[in-house]
């Protein structure tokens, strides 16, 4: 019997799983903070895969999803914004040196659109969209029954298509694309901005609701909530009809913090996505729904990852 | 020895071409008129098959390359607008049944993508967006060293992506789409409109040039040639940039009419991919090209669509 270890890092926190062969039910995991005093955020993740180190079982290869653009071909993250210092990181190489076994890398949209396709509510399906929107939006495709990953791992930046042009800025440093009308942090700027010039609203002037609260201010009937989630859906559900006449999809899988809001984003998303395909065609067969797996897409895709190896070797 | 016939159907005319196993160059091959009186275009098509049907060589297999909405998986045309009848078609039975062999079937512009990827601009990259300009605006994908088709044959309508929130009207009924704005359609209705409105250039007032006249204007100095094709460059490359940000390739193959004006369409092409990508990472290792097969990329793929089914069975 072997081990596969599973790593997912991001901004705030460092997950580490371990999975015995053929089974989604990891034996041990644990979640750290990425940052403290005193140590790298790669000492951390060593050191954390040190503590979770099967005794008794071979580890046949370690697994990282991580964010930023990293190639996945070299295992260097070539950017990860939110990980301070991770600039041509060669992390794969370093992981590897320090356990001598296999380490294979992904970035953490596309492996959990890999994860949600394993184990989630991608399995059966060929032709897969994975969206996620929170504070950002990012993405990762399944075409043909293949993962997507680009020439060098930055396919599927879905956040960052034009959605209006001249719109406002994105976290990117350019203007107008999806991620900066329909993110939540997009509507979070949407709401204070009509905030401040005085729109009615449950919310008292001056405040600064974010993404969750305008959503339960929404389902409580807040008009202006209503038209923030209904301007993100609409920009989304124009985004995504370019990405069906892209890649006609049969599976749009929505995740991140933004969809949990359910039908206060989605209903305005697929009415808009109805009003912009060019062919109904499109729509017949397509299945739009929620991740099964929620946070643990990225530490699912990661092992899916691995053993996606283990199928070519 | 085997032979395998390749059939390219568009709305103008029909071309079968017979290859030998194991070489690009076809034994024979014959273009007529998809339209004549008296006979539907699937008996014209069925005809110039038989006519060029090997005597002495066993066939393996027919492979059509349609325009139009089409389900590779089932051999259906759903729609194909530019020839009459074509809706719900079941070609590939009909052929099928006709000729007794197996038939295969793929969209126009994702097999032309084949073709440069088996035979053209594309052999030995695995990440490739094949781009057709001309009347209209289509594509063709490569990841990963797999064809992108979709869940049913419609992916790689890369005209069809939002370029212009409400611009100009669009072939499909839609506006804004690329195809509305870069098309080598969209730059005769530019030039119409602003010769029309007493704009300063070589054309006559009342005149209509289209996009070839338009290019050779243009790269004789002709400054609304120029603003007319820098405009569509401009678009083109705004567009271009969000496919790089979805699918990340290492090869971008430009064909069509309008491809052929070369720099005069593609600098400011580049100009504009190069302002709108969120990171120079993109571009790195890009090369960007133009066909190499030309009228033949069809044809061409309906062949390597053939090889690909062998190499499966």
């Amino acid at each position: 019997m072997r081990a596969f270890i599973a790593v997912d890092i991001g901004g705030t926190q460092i997950r580490v799983a371990v999975f015995p062969e053929q089974s989604a039910i990891p034996i041990v995991q644990q979640r750290i903070r990425t940052v403290a005093e005193g140590q790298t955020a790669v000492e951390r993740m060593i050191g954390l895969i040190e503590k979770l180190w099967p005794k008794e079982t071979q580890v046949d290869s370690i697994g990282i999803a991580a964010p930023g653009f990293l190639d996945p071909k070299t295992g260097v993250v070539v950017t990860a914004p939110n990980i301070a210092g991770w600039v041509n990181l060669p992390i794969a190489e370093i992981i590897r040196k320090r356990f001598n076994v296999p380490v294979y890398l992904g970035n953490d949209a596309n492996l959990a659109a890999l994860g949600e396709w394993h184990f989630g509510a991608g399995r059966g399906y060929s032709d897969i969209i994975y969206i996620t929107v929170s504070t950002g939006i990012g993405g990762g495709l399944i075409a043909g029954g293949h993962l997507v990953e680009g020439a060098h791992g930055m396919a599927g930046e879905l956040g960052h298509v034009m959605a209006e042009p001249g719109g406002p800025l994105c976290g990117c440093g350019k203007r107008g694309h999806l991620e900066a009308v329909a993110s939540g942090t997009a509507i979070a700027h949407y709401m204070a901005d009509k905030i401040e010039s005085g729109a009615p609203t449950v919310f008292p002037k001056g405040s600064r609701p974010n993404a969750k609260e305008t959503a339960l201010a929404a389902q409580q009937g807040d008009a202006l909530s209503i038209e923030a989630f209904d301007r993100a859906g609409f920009y989304l559900g124009r985004a995504v009809a370019d990405f069906l006449h892209i890649l006609n999809p049969e599976l749009i899988i929505f995740g991140g913090g933004v969809s949990l809001s359910g039908d206060t984003i989605l209903a305005p998303m697929k009415r808009s996505l109805e009003d912009h395909v060019i062919s109904k065609e499109y729509l017949k067969d397509l299945t739009i729904t929620r991740t099964v797996l929620g946070d643990d897409s990225g530490l699912m895709g990661a092992y899916a990852l691995m053993l996606s190896k283990l199928e070519k070797s």
